[in-house]
């Protein structure tokens, strides 16, 4: 049907079997083994250490257990990671850690193709109740709950979310109201939305909690800070007076994780609970902090906690890259349908459809894991301290608040396509799609709601915006962009450089005349985002002179578009990461069929918003219906490296563990084609009835 | 933030607490009780009496269950279906049963809201296994197996997917091998891609089966053919000599059904085991079928088994109201952040991304709930034998392959969509969607690949095409378009009637100036279904000149965009469903706003594809541009009345069975701002760190 093979010659790789012979013998080759390395990227070592731990069996998800024995089996397996030196990292280096924040997430990460319960919990643990100890609490605090906090002695809550509040965290109602004459706050909880709910170790296994709630002292609330609060006895496990809770019971995935219910009557807890890096109540009830504005102390302290979002990030990422080895490996071993050949049935891989469904996609994950090196990167030099001004700490947030819904809508839609690619073997639980994807549901949720962290991109780049043109009228935008310092410089994860390469570059139009180019692609993509955003801004003009209910109106009538304009913008990002990447590869024929996968991305991007550049005149009519065209042809191009490109993300059969990916899938092939070869050279087989009825009629009629 | 209250006054129903008054007092009401009867459709009576046993606790999913304890409930509950006289419609008034197809898929498919394993394990029993006896057996087979079958006597498989073939049936490699000196069949598995797989009853079960095989007699293959095969002793539950199987485990969905493997080791059956409605062997080896084409034997023994498409079409609309109902109930009551006041926080169904989140889905849930009425009516007409022409059933078998994938890709998008707009709650199994959402997953691959099945579309829209326009040389479609017999009459699920509208009503570009209007929309939704089959059809000329494998890698570069076509011209379905719908309102409100919902769908189908229609030149670019906003302003006269709509759908509290849509929210809500009020009318609140910094500031420049 198509004349390829399934990997070009001399690779090492022996070819799968095909009746095709390789037509262009010129055509270039991937280096997999230099391409891996590359994929692990700066935290390797961190990396590999991870894989080799969430490659035993120890630490795999058994699949059908009933969500208490798999919450056991889970708490259990956290205890075998401290045993073995996994999740310390992040910590200092004075307690037994290494002050290495990057490769603590890139080795966080890489747990999730174990069990995306142990790498949640663990994040529960060590990411969240951990780190807001550690970044939240000052040395005293550190000195007395680090060390059983890393140890899993202290199993705890990062209890912030509540029923009744989970985006907009600044709303939350529990408060810890201080009383100078015992110099302890009293935790409480008002009313029922306000319990903390979906609280991870909440449930069965929390000694303690980091509890959020509004610091309230002297008749003034001083907004949302960070309690340690003892939750249960350590010895009987039961909670202490005044606390209680619910277990939130079975979830959609994840479930080796206890999540609950926690609330608070009137606990009493020392002053020296809070948490009070950014805050400080003195013993008579004197509130200091080293932040004066309210808005910005708020999103400094939630801005420490970021981590989750960038581990999340690169778990999904994690993520599709197994389930693509999966399904791109049985595709090209599975056969269906014989239209070319009377005796051979097609590859599934050799489909022009099926090649649309798995490789974009590939070619969005690559994208995706360039983006997330580029986010860890980012993070680890703000946590390292190596550049830590305000500016790069709202870069960091930004591009994490831009890569993470799309990296796990993204993994979500992957493991949903490969579980259909592979027919009604991907639904069986043995092959993981469907309990990966279950258990990754919820990725686009927790760590801050897609939809919505797209939106607080949108607003940094109408903030962007309106500091570039300071003429342009943008009062209603200092009712939503919050927490943007002004003076500040305009980093690489905002809008400046967008608009500095279109400053540079000179008018779209040109640009887009090669869509198939490196400038190309950047014109059409920038020039989107740009546009979108001043459109969303040109719109928002003047709602500074409209009540708040009139003004929030307005914008809410642009909701829509601004939230687009945030995910063109995230999706910018990524196809920069991408194209930066390949800077960095040496081979020429890696390069080669990298920047194929690349083009891909860029122009499935193009072709997804195809209206827009059409009703925008960047497009041509005729232009616009040679997207689709190259797409195609670059699918044709990238379907030899396929097995290559998905073996280079490094991941082995037992991280896979897919039983649609060991090969089984050729051998019972092979076993039918034998069967049927053997059955006509024997001259034994039963004829064809359609064969005798074709003879009978050339009979007669000759 | 928007002026709405959640119902139009005078409705009968409470309006939800709301700070803005209702502006516009002659906006239309939704008659909600008439417009539920529409909804429940021809088969109401039956539906009603389903919904009532699926509202049984008794039936209902018990989330968190091991799946084999699942399974043994799922089999208890056949059992009270049967006692309860649920499930024998279909078949034989003679034998019980009361000849009624159309209300036998319509009590089915209700079944889905207690249990989808329930619905799914019913459909094996009685859908597949018994009307396999019943439409390819005779009144021999009907009177010895039907009454063990009915009553659940005897648990049964329908063995037709094996591990080698699932889309490409007539593949299958089981033999069923006739030898006249015993009168048997000889039934064999001749190697492992032959197993019989993902077989519902086979894991546990099933003590009898319908095994398709290759009809072997006298050295000639027949082709696929449907036997009866006893599987276990009904004494031991063992396994009969010859046969053999596995478990297939833990699954992504569906735990309550025992789906497992089955293989057969030269297994002797009496010849009187062929179902011989359609191909019968004489004692003496002789074959004989009333059809005298292999091919279209193998269709029309296919074909009488459409109704699991049918059911699932219809299970999957089902499961869509319910998600929808309990979504947009929560996002009625949901309140997070207030940026249009200081003291309310703004309900979700407010904000403009919500509404166009659940309003666009709730739109195609009406449209392939009323398309998928006329599916069933069409079911009904053809077997009942009201219309029961060849043309008829390709009909049917058109409708039911465009409508099946797009219903159940719908069903999946939509629960996920409702998941993420219940934030953390979506994703507690409390709430059900995704509980709902992994059980239907499969239902986008079994009973038809969606992908496999658009394909048979676009082969039947080409093939009408050819009839069409017979100059054109279309010799390539002979090798894919299977069972069109020349001379049928072509009927509404095929392509004559999109050209017949072209030509009844002149230039699309005209119709579209009111892209607003039914006929605009028809108009454009037609034209692109007409161009897009035309383009594939002249790009496939002369492709019969080729050799076999280079016409299917021409038609292989063709398959996206084939498949795209087939997408549209299901979509036009729908929308022609919605729209003859429209006819039968006579409430002027609900009309008014049903039409409105209507033109929701049909320009969210044209903003979908809106780049075919600027590159094709269907639309001005300046038109184009105002798709987006017409549908914005859509949701805004949508939203007062989205209660009514998901009410309509006439399921109540024992279906939704979610905590989310319970008004427990609404409590909540209420109960955390009368706290607020109260502290406020108190003087006793905490007052806020900003407001006193703004109070000082103030009082410095003053």
């Amino acid at each position: 049907m198509t004349e390829v093979v399934d990997r070009p010659a001399g690779k090492g790789h022996k070819p799968a079997t095909t009746a095709h012979p390789v037509t262009d013998h010129a055509q270039p080759a991937v280096n997999v083994d230099a391409l891996g390395r590359q994929l692990l990227g700066k935290w390797a070592a961190v990396r590999l250490q991870s894989r080799d731990l969430a490659g035993r069996p120890e630490l795999h998800k058994i699949e059908g257990m009933t969500h208490s024995d798999h919450r056991a089996r889970v708490s259990g397996q956290l205890k075998y990671l401290v045993d073995n030196s996994a999740v310390h990292r992040a910590f200092p280096s004075a307690l037994g850690g290494s002050d290495d924040h990057g490769g603590n997430i890139a080795g966080f990460e890489e747990l999730v193709v174990a069990d995306p319960s142990l790498q949640i919990k663990a994040g529960v643990q060590w990411g969240l109740f951990g780190s807001a100890v550690m970044h939240l609490g000052t040395e005293e605090h550190h000195t007395k709950w680090l060390p059983g906090i890393m140890s899993l002695e202290i199993p705890g809550c990062f209890a912030m979310t509540e029923t009744g509040h989970g985006s907009d965290v600044a709303s939350i109602a529990t408060t810890a109201t201080y009383h100078p004459e015992t110099e302890e706050f009293v935790v409480h909880t008002p009313f029922r939305a306000a319990w903390k709910d979906y609280i991870g170790n909440a449930a069965i296994d929390g000694l303690g909690a980091v509890v959020f709630a509004q610091l309230i002292t002297r008749g003034v609330n001083h907004g949302v800070h960070a309690f340690y609060v003892d939750l249960r006895d350590p010895r009987t496990k039961e909670f202490l007076p005044g606390i209680g809770g619910e277990d939130d019971g079975v979830k959609g995935g994840l479930n080796g994780i206890d999540n609950g219910r926690l609330h608070f009557t009137n606990v009493r807890i020392p002053r020296t609970n809070l948490l009070n890096r950014y805050g400080d109540v003195a013993p008579d009830g004197t509130y200091s902090s080293p932040i004066a504005s309210p808005g910005r102390r708020f999103f400094t302290m939630l801005g420490t906690l970021v981590q989750g979002r960038v581990s999340l990030d690169g778990a999904a990422v994690a993520a599709s890259k197994v389930a693509l080895k999966a399904a791109v490996h049985y595709a090209a071993e599975r056969r269906q349908f014989n239209a070319s050949s009377h005796t051979d049935e097609e590859v599934l891989l050799d489909y022009q459809r099926h090649q649309r469904r798995l490789f974009t996609r590939l070619a969005t994950t690559y994208a995706a894991g360039f983006a997330h090196e580029q986010l860890l990167q980012k993070f680890d030099d703000v946590f390292s301290g190596a550049t830590d001004t305000d500016a790069d700490r709202q870069d960091l947030e930004t591009l994490a608040a831009a890569l993470k819904p799309l990296s796990t809508w993204h993994a979500l839609d992957t493991l949903q396509e490969c579980r259909e690619a592979c027919g009604g073997a991907g639904f069986l639980i043995e092959n993981r799609f469907a309990s990966l994807r279950a258990d990754l549901d919820v990725y686009a949720t927790f760590e801050g709601d897609n939809t919505v962290l797209l939106q607080l991109v949108a607003k940094r780049l109408l903030a962007d915006y309106a500091k570039e043109f300071r003429s342009v009228d943008f009062g209603v935008l200092a009712r939503y962009v919050v927490g943007q310092a002004t003076g500040t410089a305009i980093h690489r994860t905002g809008l400046r450089q967008v608009a500095q390469f279109m400053a540079d570059t000179g008018s779209v139009q040109k640009a887009a005349i090669a869509l198939r180019d490196e400038e190309g692609q950047r014109a059409l993509l920038t020039d989107r985002v740009q546009t979108m955003v001043a459109e969303a801004a040109s719109a928002l003009k003047g709602s500074n002179r409209l009540s708040q209910e009139k003004g929030a109106a307005l914008f809410n009538r642009h909701q829509n578009e601004l939230i687009d304009a945030a995910q063109a913008h995230a999706e910018l990002l990524q196809w920069e990461a991408f194209t930066e990447a390949l800077r960095d590869v040496t081979d020429p024929g890696t390069k080669t069929v990298l920047t194929w996968l690349r083009d891909l991305f860029g122009l499935s991007l193009i072709e997804k918003n195809l209206s827009w550049y059409l009703m925008n005149g960047r497009l041509s009519m005729q232009r616009g219906r040679t997207v689709g065209e190259y797409i195609n042809r670059l699918l044709v191009k990238i379907r030899p490296h396929a097995l290559d490109l998905v073996d280079a993300f490094g991941y082995g059969d037992e991280h896979v563990r897919a039983a649609v990916a060991t090969g089984a899938e050729k051998i019972r092939q092979d076993e039918a084609r034998a069967h049927f070869r053997a059955q006509r050279a024997s001259g034994k087989a039963a004829v064809d009835e359609k064969v005798l009825l074709a003879r009978t009629a050339a009979g007669r009629h000759s």
